[in-house]
């Protein structure tokens, strides 16, 4: 076995959460390593979220990072909530003023992130083996992987919904709260101009549909279909007929079809465990918490979770207390859970269930109504959409 | 057969809808005649709702029925919702400037119409029998009862859920939209000081509590209770220990006992008919649709379709042109269900369902968290339960 190496932060994954803690703890000079199993090639490609909250382009740009994010990235004022033969816009400037979302891929922010460690002498590990968690109830945790040694102050697992860390935890140590959705989500990657400026949300008799984009060339689109669904059976002509089905429903949109460059499946899922600490292992990001993708908070509450950590670890290497890390779960989960309902609120308005009857489907419609005519309902969508501030990770009660 | 008589409108049912709507229709010069199986003693005994949206009080006082409405009505501005520990207030007077709503029992807006009525000198028949409606979808509708036959341009149902008037439509006429929730409402009547000045809506891990009250001397309580539940399995002890089981959780709060003086079980439910109309019959009120009482919006809509029935009817007295009676039902039905997905909204939000999971559990916590401490959910809440403005029959999106 190599020497054993030491590091303060040992971070499993170098997704957008461990790459944005490290980068975030070298900024407060604490030293940390990240090991992450897959090539480097291979997480600068993965196509994940794309809809950065302007607290996660805040975070990014004061970090340093958002220099590309910021000439790059396409900023969204609304989004448009369309059902009925009709579209609605969601005014983000006039219910939420002065925040916005942009749309800027994962593995874009992975890239900066990536790039900014490096040129700062960052340690990433790529393609490490048989990552495991040592000792993290005491106070001398350790990580191992390829035979070799690291050990660290604290762990920050940030290696996703299936990775080793959550999995490291004694069982009955955490308790778990999820829900299974009985969809999924058909993501395609298509070479077209995006047919509309801003994303459409779109309810459907045939089931949800979702136009988004990348950049001005590469448009981004969603199918709700079965869980479970084979994406073998869906070639390129049932996608685009599917899309113009669901998304064609207005006078005068047409949608702009064209190559599809990758097409996937996903799961949705709803998922928590608590609390986000086993002793010197802190999970942050899918680690601890899965959202269905319709609200577009999974990256959002890594970054979130993120800089909680990295105050709670700055805040025990100044003072040597770790106040801030016993907090760190807690403070956390508030943001989680506000975002587990927005997420599973988003998921119910919009999509059909089969289960639904009659009285369901018109319950849904009536609410549409609502969120499109009235201007505080709105305001609950846009407010949570761009993302609550961060002082709200401490909400108050509206009136005692 | 007592000879014919004959009338402009035929209205079944002396509940708040068809008295209301014979005292309007009385000032705008078109006679009624009102068909009552039940004793006016007992209609006006009739426990039922007590909560006065502004839209509603505004139309009693406008029609000259509001006096002592606004003499003994007590007005609030603001409800308490209690969960987790703690009492969060909803403050009408900051979230919807302007408007309240008045905690009047719903037999004393029937006793004050039936006093309004009789003064006019309206015919309001009591303890009829064998009601029945006849060529419903004819231009010469007529309605019978103990042997006597009363001619109408048009006939009003205004009997409530199980009355005459929906059943008397042929098969396959109506489209019913229903659902029925797993749990009941056990209603106390007591004869206590209120324990608290405003309505405190209680969820608790026991199950939805509701604090409530009728004057200054009388209170109102609801328990869920299992659907179907016998009242007989609740004696008073079992009822007060409940109360207080699920209301005495933040500190300094003391649930005042006393005298019970009646208990009954109330089923929750759900329920339209589309359309609200069969020719020249036309369907108001309970005998249209249903809602769970948790928004407290049974009694309201009942209004709101007397208003806009009453416009209608006027109007075609007036030109001559059905147009307004041919939109009736389209135009109740928005606000119809508005307050549908608002009462099955806040159902589902306050009471515990034996199905829900521990992330059902956690979400419904996380979403009161939500709309205790976010201003626009709030609001959402706050303009709901004080009632849509009623130029909102035909609401306009947002934006386009």
């Amino acid at each position: 076995m190599t020497p054993p190496r030491r590091t303060q932060v040992g971070i499993i994954g170098a997704g957008p959460a461990g790459l944005l803690l490290s980068h975030l703890l070298h900024l407060r000079g604490i030293d940390s390593v990240v090991l992450e199993r897959r090539s480097r090639d291979h997480v600068e490609r993965r196509i994940r979220a794309g809809v950065l909250e302007q607290g996660t382009v805040d975070t990014l740009v004061a970090a340093g990072v958002g220099d590309r994010l910021t000439r790059e990235g396409l900023v969204h004022h609304g989004i448009e909530l369309r059902y009925g033969g009709t579209g609605h816009r969601v005014p983000f400037e006039r219910l939420v003023p002065g925040r916005a979302i942009t749309v800027y891929g994962q593995q874009e922010v992975v890239k900066d992130l990536i790039a900014a460690r490096l040129a700062a002498g960052g340690d990433i590990r790529f393609e490490v083996g048989d990552v495991a968690v040592h000792d993290a109830a005491t106070d001398a945790p350790y990580l191992t992987f390829d035979g070799q040694r690291l050990d660290c102050d604290v762990i920050a697992g940030c290696d996703g919904f299936h990775g080793v860390s959550r999995a490291s935890v004694p069982e009955g140590e955490l308790t778990v709260y999820e829900r299974d959705y009985p969809f999924a989500w058909l993501g395609v990657l298509a070479r077209v101009e995006p047919s509309a400026e801003e994303l459409i949300y779109a309810w459907n008799e045939r089931g949800f549909a979702l136009h988004s984009m990348r950049s001005p060339e590469i448009s981004r689109f969603y199918l709700q279909v079965p869980a479970g669904e084979d994406v073998a059976d869906w070639p390129n002509e049932r996608i685009w007929a599917e899309l113009r089905a669901r998304l064609e429903t207005v006078p005068g949109f047409t949608l702009t079809t064209g190559e599809i460059v990758e097409k996937g499946v996903t799961p949705m899922r709803s998922f928590v465990a608590e609390p986000m600490r086993h002793g010197n292992l802190f999970l942050a990001g899918d680690a601890a918490h899965i959202v269905p993708p319709t609200g577009a908070k999974g990256l959002n509450l890594a970054v979130a979770d993120v800089r909680v950590l990295t105050e709670a670890l700055a805040h025990r290497y100044a003072t040597g207390s770790g106040d801030l890390l016993d907090a760190y779960s807690e403070t956390c989960l508030r943001r989680v859970w506000r975002a587990q309902h927005f997420s599973w609120w988003m998921t119910t308005l919009l999509h059909t269930f089969e289960t639904d009857d009659a009285y369901a489907r018109r319950l849904q419609v009536s609410h549409l109504d609502y969120v499109t005519s009235s201007e505080a309902a709105a305001t609950t969508l846009a407010e949570n959409y761009v993302g609550l501030p961060y002082e709200r990770d401490l909400p108050e009660p509206t009136e005692q």
